[in-house]
């Protein structure tokens, strides 16, 4: 075994924002450390950015560059830690950097929930370290225990709250009883939610992190393509409100699981009764409920972003990438998705629903609505009336398992009859 | 790299008993998916048990075996499986196979708690594999999570609910208004104690796992012997119900933390605010909390103990080294102890406190404490008496943060006033 004391390993970091800014000032902190752990130096030769004139706080001027050539052609440079963003540019980087034999860690979810598979064949091909921790719920150690940890046994479910955001706004409707504007606002000046939330609120962000961890644990290609999303934006302090009263949080949530041979993958609201682990993961934390044939449960908690909780799961990865190089050993984990398993349409699903509805407030208006339920094939657990005024009432259902398609059917039915005023919201329960 | 499809790499598992027997299980059920994992098949050559003529359900008895001379001149088995248990010929086995060039996954506790420090050196010497997932909190993942992924950061504290005999008997105790002596019969009937359960309620159980995490996030050796421990014998209803309507829940917890230039490792039972990760964590399950400078706040939570959930930790530590030996790179991961922290005596730690005490009800009782109290540098955050007939009454007090010697003294104070009938019990607050 190689023995190479205080050998220096390089690299390049490919964005020097939030996350790239806070790796670059961790590796710094760490630089003692990091020898006694690992058994060498870890030195960042390069920090590629758009505009290398512009000073950057805390990162020295002679390692910024706008050239990506000078890094590719750097023999020294072993690592691309790629922190740019971007599903173009960084592709084009990351497949450049592999093909030239070098290792990559990154943090791009939107990468590699869309392209993941050309990545991961290309860092087989080329015998390279491709590690991607902080690309799902940031400082979560959560994709090593999939691949590693987890590898003995078969995962049968995940379900994360995976979108800190959401959480957060959730969290603020529920316990500070605000409105989903009233929300949304405190968590764009707290900095959790962006100018535009649209990626957040609508399931994007948490649809990618599912793509990923379904394809890790399946063993399939599994793409932000394939994954239903359904956001927030149409949760109404009401439906918080009465969930509430049953016992039940709302929670948005990515779920994967595999159900009569087909993959589910899919990100939307879900009532979580209040003493499910991932009912009390509150404000912008980050969640991840595993379920595995032997392990039974499992749940990881963290913080899902913010620039120095990611920078330690990136730099968790480069060490590791380190480990690697020292040993000889790159490309020793890697994604192959050796089974071809299609994921199942969200109208396939079954699910128990909520559903909260505005009818007449009337004798035999229940017997109606029970009557187009039954018809089309959907049981009822629990119904209840509330608030009636002026005529109208807002009764509460909540639906046996039944097919998704069933109960698309049975909502379209129920708003053809004159005593359903309206159907206020749909939501799945777990 | 070299690629050797098909290749089969054998072991001999050490132990038949339920963890042993559950890995045999799960290896024969994961027989076909493993290749597509790893890229080589897992036989288990040889089963290493006390009487190899005693039948085992569904282990082939042509692989029993009760001669360890017979596994350790096996030059095919290059992994040793030990979960056999205890210290002596665990030990002398594990070493034994160290010294062979055999890779070691092991979930002895109780060995690795005792006498890491001489296991890690031997698999040093021998650049081999020594993996011991199980060893901490079964089927969660911590040791490969604090190794690898927070290998970046530097972990400030870890408080971990590692022992789910004590956590269930506590959980029946606040939740079901049980005493300790029902719900540990209780948790004897389910199986989740012991008929003696010393190792588990008097807190050694957790001191072992504790030792293990202590010795991995601060790199200097902490031992069985070096954690103070205190179990949940002394626990009453009346602790429970007041710390209660405090706003607390008991848990026995392990704590690590470098305070002063000294490592803290310490389990005893604490008052956690019911908003506390660790506080819903309920019946046999186990959690770990981790704090770090870079990562903030994660939690685990899971499986710590059974079977089948303890037996997939072990694969998966199997299938690692399995891909190890493919690489050529066993002993990338190694436990070295780099540094040399002493270990804070329990006397010299801060602490907030619960008191619950017996007083004589009349006026200027309250003065009387709160003056020894003063006089032994105890500031008093909250004070309330409850529960007073026929002249006696109940005084709670939250102290102030303050060093464990004062308030030791401070106790042996108040006893010794008239006024103070017994100091029923101390428990500290987090």
């Amino acid at each position: 075994m190689p023995e190479k004391k205080n050998e220096v390993i390089h690299a390049a970091l490919l964005g020097a924002g939030t996350v790239g800014g806070g790796l670059y000032r961790l590796v710094k902190k760490m630089k003692k450390e990091i020898p006694h752990r690992i058994g060498c130096e870890l030195d960042i030769k390069k920090v590629l950015v758009r505009d290398a004139s512009k000073p950057r706080k805390g990162i020295d001027e002679s390692v910024l560059t706008d050239n990506w050539d000078e890094i590719l052609n750097d023999k020294d440079i072993q690592i691309v830690i790629e922190l740019m963003g971007g599903t173009s540019l960084a592709k084009a980087h990351i497949i450049d950097a592999l093909n030239a034999g070098k290792h990559v860690v990154t943090a791009n979810k939107d990468l590699l929930a869309q392209h993941g598979e050309e990545i991961f064949a290309a860092a087989r091909e080329n015998n390279c370290d491709i590690q991607f921790e902080a690309a799902v719920a940031g400082a979560i150690p959560i994709i090593r225990p999939l691949m590693q940890n987890m590898a003995g046994d078969n995962i049968t479910e995940i379900m994360g709250i995976v979108n800190g955001t959401t959480n957060y706004i959730l969290t603020m409707m529920t316990e500070e009883k605000m409105s989903y504007s009233e929300a949304l606002k405190i968590a764009q000046e707290k900095g959790y939610a962006e100018s535009d939330p649209a990626s957040d609120v609508e399931g994007l962000d948490a649809a990618r992190k599912l793509a990923i961890m379904a394809q890790l644990i399946y063993h399939t290609n599994v793409t932000f393509e394939d994954v239903y999303k359904e956001g927030i934006t149409a949760i109404m302090p009401d439906d918080i409100r009465y969930t509430g009263e049953l016992g039940y949080v709302i929670k948005l949530v990515g779920i994967t699981k595999l159900t009569e041979g087909k993959v589910e993958a899919r990100v939307h609201p879900i009532m979580l009764k209040k003493d499910h682990p991932l009912a009390s993961v509150r404000k912008s934390f980050n969640a991840i409920f595993v379920k595995g044939e032997a392990m039974d449960e499992a749940m990881f908690m963290g913080r899902g972003a913010g620039s120095m909780p990611t920078a330690s799961a990136v730099l968790g990865d480069v060490l590791d990438v380190m480990r690697n190089i020292r040993m000889g050993c790159c490309g020793r984990v890697q994604v192959e998705n050796y089974r071809d398993i299609p994921v199942k349409p969200i109208d396939e699903t079954k699910n128990n629903y909520f559903i909260r509805m505005k009818v007449e407030d009337r004798p035999g208006v229940l017997a109606e609505i029970a009557n187009v339920l039954g018809d089309n094939k959907v049981g009822i657990a629990n119904v209840s009336q509330k608030d009636t005024r002026d005529g109208v009432a807002d009764l509460l259902f909540i639906i046996e398992e039944v097919k998704e398609s069933h109960m698309v059917e049975a909502c379209c039915a129920m708003r053809g009859l004159d005593c359903v005023y309206s159907i206020a919201n749909v939501i799945r329960v777990y």
